[in-house]
């Protein structure tokens, strides 16, 4: 098979893409420290186009060097904010129409692949690489997702939940 | 909510994962340069309990440092071999009666969400960070899958590609 060029892709500008629609999601990183998790989450929310992602508590911000080697220029394409805590995140989000769920294994979480939208505008909150979502979080959001797992390790790198729980959500949207 | 404790979660042991009934999926790195791709990749194989991961060509390989700081010890629960080329992996996995579909953005290549398993054990193939699938591969593969994307690069990480895509397939299989 031949592979497209970049024509085929209709790649669209840092300027241009500012004014085109974005999907009715926002990503929450509560103390994530990993500045690849946070690079990668910025590309994966440019090719999802999700509405912002918001940066809480320790997660490192843009410009960094280390986020550039893995956002590859995304951190200027995606609408991004830094939160003190984590739960100011949430509230602000809840204010904005948003419900917000967190990807946690929980008691009472819903399994991924059984989430209902009913098209409402969803946060994601995705938790410390090795402490998860803090307890403050936990207790005001709308609800928990886990992601089933068949292995040994339970627990998938965040950077790649992102990429999982997003696709998850974006099969969702009745258009897509 | 409350999250899940160790007990909760049924982990199961490196021992007794080598056991249990995996997922009809091989996952094929072609010339995959980031030990973080490789170790995260080794980590979502657990998560999902893929049959096996084919390295091909400079993809380096267990044990390693590197390798280990994301995998978190998942290269002892999925099974690896080591290619030189990922044109006799493919051949490899087709001997096996697996089908192979490279994801790469090319002509003619499906919609992830679009993909038809009809119950096929399934090779995946990701190609290098910066040139992708390689000619050689593309020209003996049984197809390409493409995940579609919104925003101004048009590239996701292959560490997330691979969570997304494996996804993907997992949703498709009748019993999950």
């Amino acid at each position: 098979m031949q592979r497209k060029s970049m024509d085929d892709l209709g790649r669209i500008s840092a300027d241009e893409i500012q004014d085109t629609a974005k999907n009715p999601f926002i990503i929450i990183l509560d103390d994530v420290r990993s500045m690849h998790n946070v690079g990668s989450t910025f590309r994966t929310g440019d090719a999802f186009a999700v509405e912002a992602i918001y940066l809480c508590g320790y997660t490192p911000t843009p410009p960094h060097r280390d986020i550039h080697k893995t956002a590859l220029g995304a951190t200027e394409t995606v609408k991004w904010a830094h939160f003190n805590t984590t739960v100011e995140a949430i509230k602000a989000a809840k204010a904005n129409g948003y419900q917000v769920l967190a990807v946690e294994q929980a008691h009472g979480s819903v399994w991924l692949q059984e989430l209902q939208l009913d098209n409402k505008k969803t946060a994601l909150v995705f938790g410390n690489e090795v402490s998860g979502v803090c307890d403050e979080a936990l207790e005001i959001v709308d609800g928990c997702i886990e992601i089933p797992q068949w292995g040994a390790k339970h627990s998938l790198n965040i950077s790649v939940s992102v990429g999982v729980v997003l696709w998850e959500l974006i099969r969702k949207i009745p258009t897509k």
